[in-house]
């Protein structure tokens, strides 16, 4: 196998790219900075999209859907929204393509100038300003709120450069937007949706995240406080993996959507707007998966479990297969994904691994001897290690199995960041840290124009300021002027 | 109840949009064309999906993601599929806003013009040609055939007179597209999604569908051949629910796909594709629904049960609350989805029009004196019958209550198609038969041009030519031709 991807420590952008490539997750598209996900990554994003509706709606959100475009007039509406995304529009301009040309060879399709719009057509980069127009007939009164809504969408950022999941032009995600009548509510809600999305990242994902507040320069444009979540890749590069924003009344005003209060007055609503996309197929391929390729944590996991029949007569191959119904029965049972790999023409060496490279937790090989001595060989995709199981009780060890890879694969990521993470005191110790990699809390003096200075330096950005970060006093890293609190520095994807 | 919807005999087109907008399921959006799918639509849709999901999954197929762009020398690659949609395409010519102006006066957000596209992009109107490029390079050999994909998505179809749900600009759908080895996989493909869907809308809808093959005429546009089912509406209009198409090489030559045989030659592949859309719900509404409101099958109902207390003290809403929390955890131990309106500022008779107009199929009331009697109050949607239930064994009587609704709205569904389904000989008989409307059979000499001239007669269409036709020597009913089969006409939205 280790001829088929490249490997990290030769080419960490290469390995990426190959490990998407190879374990068929996703691929370019003819259609310039647009990706297709590939059944083997779609399975993954359908997994991670049925745990997090369920999250959505447990805490009592409802899914809508809204329109795909955003008339031009509606996204100018909050200033700074619109700058925010002006540079990365994609523009429906007309609607209609005619057909010139009376031979097959003269025969040319354009477009139809005289079906031009009145009024140019954005394609949602998100949608604040259509979901809040209609909030607008939505809220009338304290009895409408609060207003919980998500949808699952597909929304366009132009991107000159891309890369697979992580930079695209078109991408799949989810818009929770929330409407409320007060500010602590709004904020609740904020912070509550920050938490989903770190438990999702922690118990499904296996990957600890940093929850924490973004600094003004790295804000959501239109909001008035951005939440996230900060994981750390392997090569030491930061990855925000879901944000929380909490809006204020900025879209309430510009859509002038009020609500009657229990005394009857008319107040604007207050708002909140968070989101994770198939960027978090970044996060889970670049915290886990190893020279090999892909490892995906149980709970994401499409197939968990894999079987592969060693055989060479066909008499084996129907004692093999016998065998394996009995215990995919037994798993399924257990709610546990199990396929029997029962492909003639590929050797058994091949099929190992190809499921290595597309990270099935566990793999299951049973040849003649195996049955012959009531046993199976089991391997971890995870460790790479292999152990000689009993038949009996097998399926209760496979489950116990997926659950400790499970949780060995949060405590490897858990302590690789731990292993990481540096605090320094000196401008020295701030670039002896960014070379070997990782987060680097550090004192900052709270202004703009420092945490610039320092991106130009280094390339590194605060990825956040910690929820609940203990205040001491100590000395910018630049600047040398005072400063209350440490925040995290990285480089970040 | 009455005044809150019109009703059908009155007007039955205000009465279908009465029901959409006012059981909350989708309303007109600010963008010409495009509708918002409210939380009560989008959960039927959602529901709706997870079983056809499942199907597709259980007869082998997997989702991806393709981009959501065409690239207009795509879409012309096939001559009748472009000519099919080029009247309703939205274009994408540029990929950058910029704003203009010093002040917030004179501030404006405008198209760049330095960022007009070199090829614009067609947002997709369905996606057989990016996914046919797409195969292009999965498909080189037998081994990775049969190729069998769907995708969830949005489509964009431009339409100058919509209407919620039957057609909009935007909707969403699933579009299958397979590909195989032989004209016979290909085909035997077609036949088996087309009674996928059949299934689907006999036994989660509870709506019997005529399976058929479209005239040329009403192809999809590529297509060598259409299956279809036609469901009847209460208005005697038919309505397609879902399409299957065998697509022959059509795609495969335009977009030059090939695999290796077994013996080593290159052969074009064999394609179909397959879809059903949001349009599933207008089927819904107007096969069931009645001048209360909606009325939902059990099988796609988001809430099967709605108790309603009703109470006087605190002490009372107390005691019917635990009695509520008890019923509900045995009903949901059933996989029956339940909930307890517990609002306070409406009185019942409110919540029980409310949720009949949402068309919840069974309601419970819960006053102090079913609490003494140990009994409840239950009311089936579909019927509008009250009946007083005993509290022993309530939950075993509302899951067979479920049952027998769902076979009920399909029998009665049934029954009204088999009383509005005519045979006729004569052009005066089909006449008057279009006058009561309803799905007719008649002879007809198979000619696209006495089709055409009866549809513009009549603006009835043929619908189908049903599978299996017993075959029978006639006349045409309008040009008095041979004829070797009755077809079914209708008038359809």
């Amino acid at each position: 196998m280790s001829k088929v991807l490249t490997s990290r420590s030769e080419d960490y952008n290469q390995w990426y790219q190959d490990v998407v490539t190879k374990a068929d997750l996703a691929d370019h598209s003819a259609v310039r900075g647009c990706m297709v996900i590939k059944p083997n990554g779609y399975a993954i994003w359908e997994k991670m999209q049925q745990a997090l509706d369920k999250m959505f709606k447990d805490t009592g959100h409802s899914n809508a859907y809204f329109p795909l475009f955003i008339p031009k007039s509606f996204l100018s509406k909050e200033a700074k929204h619109v700058d925010g995304f002006a540079q990365e529009c994609a523009i429906v301009t007309h609607h209609r393509l005619k057909t010139i040309g009376d031979t097959p060879e003269t025969r040319q399709v354009v477009v139809d100038e005289t079906a031009k719009l009145e009024e140019e057509l954005i394609v949602r980069p998100t949608s604040e300003t259509i979901i809040w127009n209609t909030y607008r007939d939505w809220i009338k009164s304290h009895r409408d709120l609060p207003l919980l809504i998500n949808q699952w969408a597909n929304v366009v950022r132009w991107e000159m450069r891309t890369r697979l999941f992580l930079r695209t032009t078109e991408f799949l995600w989810q818009e929770g937007h929330t409407a409320h009548a007060t500010s602590q509510e709004a904020m609740e809600e904020t912070v509550k949706m920050l938490n989903v999305y770190a438990d999702f990242a922690e118990n499904f994902m296996a990957i600890p995240v940093l929850k924490g507040v973004k600094t003004p320069n790295e804000r959501f444009a239109g909001a008035e406080e951005t939440f996230c979540i900060e994981a750390l890749m392997q090569d030491g590069k930061a990855l925000q993996a879901g944000t929380s924003h909490f809006l204020g009344q900025n879209f309430a005003k510009a859509f002038e959507v009020k609500y009657a209060t229990t005394e009857n007055k008319m107040e604007y609503v207050w708002a909140t707007s968070w989101g994770v996309s198939t960027r978090l197929m970044v996060a889970l391929i670049m915290s886990h998966s190893d020279d090999h390729g892909l490892v995906i944590p149980p709970k994401l996991a499409p197939t968990q479990v894999i079987i592969v029949p060693i055989f060479k007569t066909d008499e084996e191959r129907a004692a093999i297969g016998e065998a394996a119904e009995l215990l995919m029965r037994e798993l399924r049972a257990k709610n546990i994904s199990v396929k029997f790999d029962k492909r003639d023409k590929e050797r058994p060496g091949y099929k190992f691994a190809e499921h290595e490279l597309r990270g099935i937790p566990v793999r299951l090989g049973i040849g003649p001897k195996d049955l012959a001595n009531k046993s199976v060989e089991m391997a971890r995709r995870d460790t790479l290690t292999k152990e000689v199981v009993p038949m009996e009780g097998l399926a209760e060890h496979i489950a116990k199995t997926l659950d400790l890879i499970q949780s060995d694969m949060y405590a490897r990521a858990l302590e690789r960041r731990e292993a990481m993470t540096h605090t320094v005191n000196t401008w020295a110790e701030f670039e002896a840290a960014l070379d070997k990699g990782g987060l680097i809390y550090a004192h900052w003096d709270g202004t703009p124009e420092t945490e610039t200075a320092i991106k130009e330096k280094t390339k590194a950005t605060i990825r956040c300021i910690p929820l609940d970060n203990p205040q001491e006093n100590g000395v910018c890293i630049l600047s040398g002027k005072p400063s209350v609190q440490r925040v995290v520095f990285a480089r970040a994807y």
